[in-house]
């Protein structure tokens, strides 16, 4: 029964740590996921790569896109545009790989309501303190976006209960193994296992 | 966050290992699961202990226990009753333990219809031509049992997508370690987390 992958979306608070927890998970168990790619129509910055850390699109190529439903969702932020191009994913999930699209809230909840299988999976630290605690601990930030971050993580909170699952960052390597086993547990879903059912159901019927 | 128990049904396929798998289940990981104890009325066999095996009660004593709402679920086979004890279970998940009800069919829906927050496993091995041997391989049955047994499976093959997870017994050690992890996997679901998601928007407002 190898079965077609999962769409993965991961959401959870500024400093919760996501993106460590997706670069480990990719390191541990790369052959069974891949990252979806965005599309954006922001200039590339030094070092970036079309189709590595984006995929780099005109304005008028990514209205395109949107009125041929090539994209799964996207959204405009200041100047730019940013969206999931779906070729990619349809791809990746044809192939067998869970894909992980790594968006925030208002994007994650578009694509539930487009594919009801999609996957939400909410990262958070085990407390606020931690939470602070991270933000702070960057000593890259001022007090003033440390301040912005926790009101919009407030904001992000009235959303947890949207989410499937929620991911506990406490302990990195812990964090990844539940994450991991939460997703291949996914795969055992009856509701993803159709095939299967009516395989047995037919067979059983001829004996 | 340390929670309450979950409810757990696992049914599935006569020959499918259901014995085995729990058996093997609480060999490992004894300290997460608590195994329900039936309430039965027919007679305690040569070897069986009250309270081990089943808590063995009058008939008078079981309809009482079914008059005072003390039984999850009962059925009748043939003269004798068999049901669920409420209070066991309920001290158990209250200790955290995750309780293991194995039922059949009927009495697991009715658990989840009264308890929607059970989470039902069906067991079935990888094809039907692989339960066929498991049930002719026991060397202890008659073809007619067998076919009985083939026929009954595939009246509860119909069942099976209500069903929460389905539990594929291929490799024993590989199946009891997936259905552990779909068990701890369940403990993270944000619908089983309200009272962390509300502490965590409680204290980010405060913030």
């Amino acid at each position: 029964m190898e079965e077609r992958g999962i769409l993965i979306v991961v959401s959870g608070f500024s400093g919760a740590g996501k993106g460590t927890i997706m670069k480990r998970l990719l390191e541990k168990y790369g052959s069974d996921y891949a990252l979806s790619i965005s599309a954006t129509t922001r200039d590339p910055r030094p070092g970036e790569r079309n189709g590595r850390e984006y995929f780099f699109r005109s304005v008028e190529e990514f209205e395109k896109m949107i009125a041929e439903e090539e994209l799964i969702e996207y959204a405009r932020y200041v100047e730019n545009y940013y969206g999931t191009p779906r070729s990619y994913v349809e791809e990746k999930l044809a192939e067998g790989k869970d894909v992980i699209l790594e968006i925030e809230i208002q994007g994650a909840l578009k694509v539930k309501e487009k594919f009801p299988d999609t996957l939400l999976l909410f990262v958070t630290p085990p407390s606020t303190e931690e939470l602070r605690n991270r933000l702070t601990g960057r000593g890259t930030e001022t007090e003033e976006v440390i301040e912005s971050r926790m009101r919009r993580a407030s904001e992000e909170a009235k959303f947890m209960d949207r989410y499937d699952y929620l991911i506990i960052n406490d302990v990195l390597e812990n964090c990844v193994e539940e994450m991991h086993q939460i997703i291949r547990g996914e795969h055992r879903r009856s509701y993803r296992n159709t095939d299967f059912i009516e395989y047995m159901k037919k067979e059983l019927k001829g004996e």
